[in-house]
């Protein structure tokens, strides 16, 4: 099968299976990525009570752990979800939100790697933090770098943990032990909408909660909201009619438009 | 006076008393459930601390516990304003999101229930956990089952806690110890937002707030969501627009809308 | 050069430097915050976490401290917060969220205001309540009292505190120790949608977060909100379309739109 076929693919297994992703994400997207997750197929769970984590993570598909507006309680939750994934074998994303801003962020993220996330996305600031690959400030929670300049970055989380890491940008770079993939869909009135990089990150969630082969996976992930964010552009007046109409564009993007769109290529 | 206009009656008067609702509910549908109190006339407030919910109880009409995103501290929170709610005479609402699917949402579940909740809406998954009338698993935060399927346990709730029931789905069951109320309006894309379910409790807690027929009040909240979203869908491309559709419904809906598309049966 | 010049140009600097604002708010409004932050040009942080305050104001140009969902914990942050902006010289603003409404929320006033926000917004019933000015009840969060009411209080506050006071309502009153300010630009149906005073504060931090004119760096974020719900309202079905209108303006307001609608009066 080709590659577009196999995207395309999972696509339409998310429609149908309709996997449980379990969230541990941040006060200020919350509502959006669980509307994405809804109009892609998913079935969103946010909850963060270190009572009921274990149990939640039992009877889901995938996990993502968000560290956007964290604190000391919710970095606990954080680090039981990714120690339950762990041990259970449950696929899970990390969405290291402003890695490198302070010396709290990195602490947590440095106690969540061990658990090996199945996927990390972040832009290339955050991967570059992350991997301590070298001193580039990281502005706040949007990238001040290339996802070019992360791809060294990347390499050394891939071989370090295990993971795949997804650089999110203007080209989306996916890298794991074997291949890189580059994406070019998506619109740059994109970046001006808060939290879409966090539904990015739940969608990988949802696919890699039923993929086989996870590279595809969040290689449709990232596809999938990059096409629905070009199409939402084109009717769109400015950022908040484009977050409307993205989510709208999961809910209704058709093959044809998927495949006529589709900016892929694998090295 | 019919029962028709008794409704109608209902939507007139939140929008003319403007009843102060408070919420204890969850993150993910905060904004949204704010904005739709407004939108039906209702004012809101969101507070949770400990050492403020009695005071806010004591100036509000209503108040709402929503257990969607509950953890320790906001679980006594919610026992503190539940018992308040009971011992002041103030209507309450209870939302059992995702009941049934820990351990720890049955036991906090389990120590509400003593303080009467006025009224308890959920889908018919939760309506079946919250009573344990059966064993049907809860997926997550969305219903497997059909709202007739919990009929029975919805009676039990009834008879054990003086409450009224309600459960949402594609029909609505309104039940208390003298009637069962159906409701068929709505709209399949409903569900394809967040929290549509937790407006509707929202807008019970409105109505509630100020009616003194409790079970009209129910049901005048539930039609005018459903005809809301019907009417939304209409205009709407996907679920987001669909959830800004249907809030600015709330605020526009007539009388000759309502009349004209109110599907209700007493029984 | 003319104030109405000076606005303007205001407008056009936040979206050149883009200003990282720093913001401890409410749960309700964190999205539409962040989002109204990104479409007017500045950089939201949203953080709250007692281990990492210190560090994210020292990478930001301005603070927010919105006292919405407070609560134990939060209100330590937020006393910490205020406590670093003051002492580090770094513009903040305070959102007095239901002054009055109870004494936990008094009592948490009480210890921000002697750190000196550079300014305090809030409804006529909140800065009433906040300058104990007299005994007007706060309903809610909403006001039952005049801008003009409030005058007094504000006076007081500015006194006492050395702040800027910005009293929203109909009539938007900027108050220092030297002028007054009268803005009228804004629309009726914006009291329907929740949060946008919330908005309107994160936009003064913007804004004050690169002026050196505060008072006109005050007046040029209130005009800005002001107009752009004017068009958007212009357009608007109900309140959830004119969100996304509100929103969308921010990010494409023209020079020649500003001028046309700008009312401001200074005294």
């Amino acid at each position: 099968m080709s590659m577009e076929k196999i995207l395309w693919e999972q696509v339409q297994l998310v429609r149908q299976k309709s996997p449980l992703v379990h969230n541990i994400t941040n006060y200020v997207v919350m509502n959006n990525t669980a509307n994405a997750l809804l109009a892609a197929g998913a079935s969103p769970i946010m909850a963060h009570a270190k009572s009921e984590i274990q149990e939640m993570i039992g009877i889901s598909h995938s996990v993502i752990i968000n560290i956007g507006t964290l604190d000391e309680y919710w970095s606990e939750s954080m680090i039981l979800a990714a120690k339950t994934a762990h041990s259970t074998g449950k696929p899970w994303v990390l969405d290291p939100v402003g890695a490198g801003a302070t010396s709290f962020r990195d602490q947590v993220l440095n106690q969540l790697l061990p658990y090996q996330p199945t996927v990390i996305r972040g832009n290339a600031s955050e991967i570059i933090a992350l991997a301590k690959a070298n001193t580039t400030a990281t502005k706040g929670v949007d990238s001040t770098a290339q996802s070019n300049e992360a791809v060294d970055a990347a390499r050394s989380l891939v071989t370090r943990y295990g993971t795949i890491v997804c650089i999110s940008g203007e080209t989306d770079i996916i890298i794991d032990h074997q291949q890189e993939i580059f994406i070019k869909n998506g619109h740059p009135l994109m970046t001006k909408v808060t939290g879409l990089g966090c539904s990015a990150t739940a969608l990988i969630g949802a696919f890699i909660g039923i993929a086989e082969d996870k590279v595809m996976a969040v290689a449709a992930a990232m596809v999938l909201i990059g096409i629905a964010g070009e199409l939402a552009a084109e009717e769109s007046k400015g950022p908040a009619s484009l977050q409307v109409n993205l989510i709208d564009q999961l809910y209704t993007i058709t093959e044809q438009e998927f495949f006529n769109r589709l900016k892929i290529e694998r090295k």
